[in-house]
């Protein structure tokens, strides 16, 4: 089975930049995917992005060496299922907040004996090769979105879930879970605090932590914070910002207020 | 943020005409609104449309100044989170038969602290405006379907939940769950004074009543009942009437049953 | 192969009644389909349609008994024979004026060795059987449209043209080119007078004569003139002008001006 | 409204043999449809397609006299519920292992007062008749897959549930459940034994008896083993295995391993 | 009808920043258009963008200010009334090297008399209004690429053309026709000359002078040379830039060279 | 740029085995391309394919070494240069009967100064690399088909046109303009002997020399008679093949009789 490289970049003390997908087009992901990112994941949570058009999208990633991956709306056995018999190596799962919570992603995404995930990959096996079900336990990333304060509060107990791979932070979120506005890159003490705490409970674990960004000197912060995956901005804001940019440029005066991911 | 001008219609103790839209496609919902509706409600629950064509679909709405609307297939997180994600202004959940019901609608419908929607709004932010998030939770209409016995019985403590700011008669449910035949306009007498008791109930709540009809006669008639939204036909019965109507007269004879929604 | 219903239609005296798509979506052909017409048309020319669209149209069409016909955007190699080999039994091909242009037209539409259609039908084999290629050039019907002052010139040399089976005439560019304002039902003399020539002049031959109507009382009308098929309305005139007047049922007032099909 | 020729070939004691539909397109079912099978089923849950592709390729079905079903992603109200409004006459749910999962099968997918499925069929109502509602109970057939040792071990509790038509055996995840490996022909005795004994079960309380195979070989065996309806491989590994043998026949050498259905 | 604004502008003596579309999807459409453009014009030659996405891009567009157009792949009646039909605004049409071949673009794009473009709009009722047909040849923007060597010498002639409105210049296409490397800013003196060169023809004319370029720096010094409508990146690129340059940032070492436009 | 390695395959005395695509989808396309062919080629004339969706299949493809290519509908410029700019590695144009169709062949596929393809690959440079504009002309291969007797008359002059890089033969088209019935594998002695001298005719300039076949057993024998490239059957007939085979072996009797491809 083709080996997740996600895996070695963590094993070696690297860390993963990630790009993010909002646009539900296989022509984009394309072209994001060849940017250059170590993983790109297609956002079915709050990118206006369905099951149907995701295929097309991890297809169009698997043109190049960047680990497909997705977040899915919700903790749901049908879109994870289908998702990584799709062929995402790794899923990001939001809100979860409890040991309960972890235990069911686990068993809807493993296979047995770990979980009850049904057997029938299909474009999986193109992409992961024939031995795709004897691996895929192994090499498929399961990361558990902690971004509401009962979330943090139950950290300890949903890492200590098997086949759990690590955590994923939602700075909004979690900010307006505190009471905070949202944002992706807070200066609210407890929220920054809080931050810190999650990556360190969660590499103390030997698992990983990942996060979600606002650009790259965020991430950059983050990786001195200990997190290991930092996702960047997402494609429609990279390029609402850049347009927007360019208007100014030509129009002068203040850019549009691009669209702001959360 | 964008004002949700049914609000207004409502408060100035206006009627809502509201457009169906069963047909998956953006142009015909693009034609529907344009025809002089209040607001229009893409059916993902009867409708055989999907959340990435409704996508299209509300962009389409959104070319005109009908409020749009989705109804989606169940009481759901991720529908209902992507739905309006993705800009929708009014949300009608079908079957609330509960108080428990109707809070888990609001819960994943409406931003902390009101809920636990999470943040991350894509079109909404294009359609709303940049501080979408900060009006959401005031101008998005939650509607609760009554359509069972046990929903009218719990009528009382489901009007009570925060959130909710109306509900949405389905008459052929009800009827159904009576053990009547299913009809949009019903004659049989318990549910006839059903529909007339959930409109009175809901308006000494000050919310929103709502029904689905079957034409404008029906229409006319719930308004004097104290209904204040009232659905006509969908898109595709419109036009299969008109069709068979259009056949019939060209041919004679009878027309063909055209398709019925109920 | 199976046999074109039109042609016996035609053959027996009777007319054919055409029901014309413009939505571009499989769920709405499917719903006019099933309304009782004799023919149904995909409209490639002004519908907002392209071919892969018109390939699940074609096949939602398919389930019924109405014969699935195309008008195609242009007199064009590559649609005309894509959409055969998908199944349409009947074209209609816009802006024949010349001769030349109806010879190319069947040149391109039928095999060898009345034309050089290439041999290749997909659908065709599902829908028409094993042996659609030896019945294809009887069967599949092709009607030339006459809209132009020098199309209704050179009607005779057009008409003489082996393997057109008829015509069909655009009232409005017809009007257009005789510098008169676009309509579906011209009242004006030099208009009215050519229609009712074209449809003497094509029954003359034995070939059939279709026209563009906007409504059953023009159809009606047509067929008193001579013609043998007349399209009523599209889909999306059907649906808003149905959708309209119940608005205006609802809100009182003159409706809303329905998006008006030419 | 239009028979279920399904149940009349098990009353005849007949065998069903069933297409099965992974690639997410309109065409290729359409020519799948065509090949013979007595019933046709798009799978939702492992092959890579979603709601509103699967409308078109129902739509596809219904060209032709082949039953259209569908096997679901989970025991979910939303997808059920619109799979059937779309015309499905069958549906297959993965994963059922208890009495209750079985009774929220049936409880989503039969109309009242058996269940509480919504009023609403869309395509339904074209492909089955204006009638559909008050037929569906009876027509649609509902399936429960017995895939895990304890789907086993609560066989006959499921097989109580009134509005429950049979099952549908899935040997891998059956096999993956009991530690085994996956393979739709099992050779392990235990779980050769526990697929003869489904089949005994079901047949004695006057069920309908289904599995999942992956040749005609094994279908004729399982039919001999008292199963009525079987499946033999899907659309995408049929055309994978026969082009990889082309392959191998032109090339020379061993065939590329094919895509594999667990 | 609705007016179009670009008009105004040019009249008022201003610049109009034009944004282009490559990703064929309607939500990255919608994006771009809310970002302060003045038009924005989908590529359906260097784009990978077809008809039926395109329609829900115009769709997309027609949710904000900005004027829809459309470059055409080729100077070719059925796309260029399809789009027109569709509701573009303006049309950039490839090639156009000789008068003959301008006063085919103005033949199949104008109605009568000015050309022979066929009467039906779809969108463009929608969007434009109901007298669409009454102001369509007056509103509608026509631009004749010029670029290539025969394109420049035959200028002249191409813009005594009745009915284009101006010319949009592609450097890349021009600098290969002289036989220098493609860019969209050119340094080579002839090519430089020429650009400027037919600024000035076109302006003296009273016409639009329309060019692609690569960046805001380039459209100001186009409009200081006499331009009046440019383009500055396509979406694809500005996200690809931004992107590489993000991960740039974090991982530190050389972007990874984005995806060029020519 | 990326190589073709169609064209060392060649240099090195090899052979070319071709799959064929017409199922409009990328996951059969994916499924098809993993099977061992060195080419795999998208049918957009005789298969239901429009350019939209075969840019997911170039896409699909594109993840293994398979070269992409795509036969066009037509000599049309739009859309082969609309398929090169995607990124397909070869054309194969239907039709060519003269050397002047062939000299239009290659001036809408090739950049100058060899023909005036336009500069814009967008996919392309994705695929092929940043220089793929300086490589295009070399490595893209262009394959006219020979079909007709006009063509084979004509075979000389066709050859000679620099850009041109060998043939594709039709032998069902070529049947039929010679006035016999369409076959894949022709046993008339006329169509025989030109398949044959066509091979020598190209060979004997260096060129390559492909044909269609309807199985591996005419494949071997056309690549004895000098063929090099060699298509087998398509995506839908190699599935329906096959299905219908196990519905004959699971029911007996006669299979039914499968789509076939001419």
């Amino acid at each position: 089975m083709r080996k997740n490289t996600l895996r070695k970049i963590v094993a070696d003390g690297g860390t993963i930049v990630n790009g993010w997908l909002a646009i539900p087009n296989s022509y984009s992901a394309e072209v994001m995917a060849h940017q250059g990112w170590d993983a790109v994941t297609i956002d079915l949570q709050h990118g206006p992005v369905d099951f149907q058009t995701a295929v097309t999208m991890l297809q169009a990633i698997s043109t190049t060496s960047a680990v497909p991956m997705a977040r899915v709306p919700w903790n749901d056995a049908a879109i994870m299922m289908k998702l990584l018999d799709a062929g995402a190596y790794g899923l990001i799962c939001p809100m979860i907040n409890t040991k309960e919570e972890a235990e069911q992603f686990v068993n809807f995404c493993r296979y047995p004996p770990l979980g009850t995930r049904s057997m029938g990959p299909n474009r999986a096996v193109q992409y992961g090769g024939a031995d795709y079900w004897q691996g895929a336990n192994e090499e498929v990333i399961l990361l558990a979105m902690i971004e509401t304060r009962k979330g943090v509060e139950n950290l300890d107990a949903i890492l200590s879930v098997k086949g759990i791979d690590g955590v994923y932070v939602g700075p909004s979120d979690l900010s307006m879970s505190l009471g905070k506005p949202p944002t992706l890159d807070p200066s609210d003490a407890e929220v920054v605090s809080l931050i810190e705490l999650i990556a360190k409970k969660v590499r103390a674990k030997g698992l990983i932590a990942g996060v979600h960004c606002d650009g790259s000197k965020t991430a950059l912060r983050r990786f001195g914070q200990g997190y290991q995956l930092a996702t960047i901005l997402n494609d429609a804001r990279l390029m609402a910002t850049a347009a927007a940019q360019a208007v100014k440029e030509v129009k002068g005066g203040a850019p549009v207020a691009a669209a702001k991911t959360y």
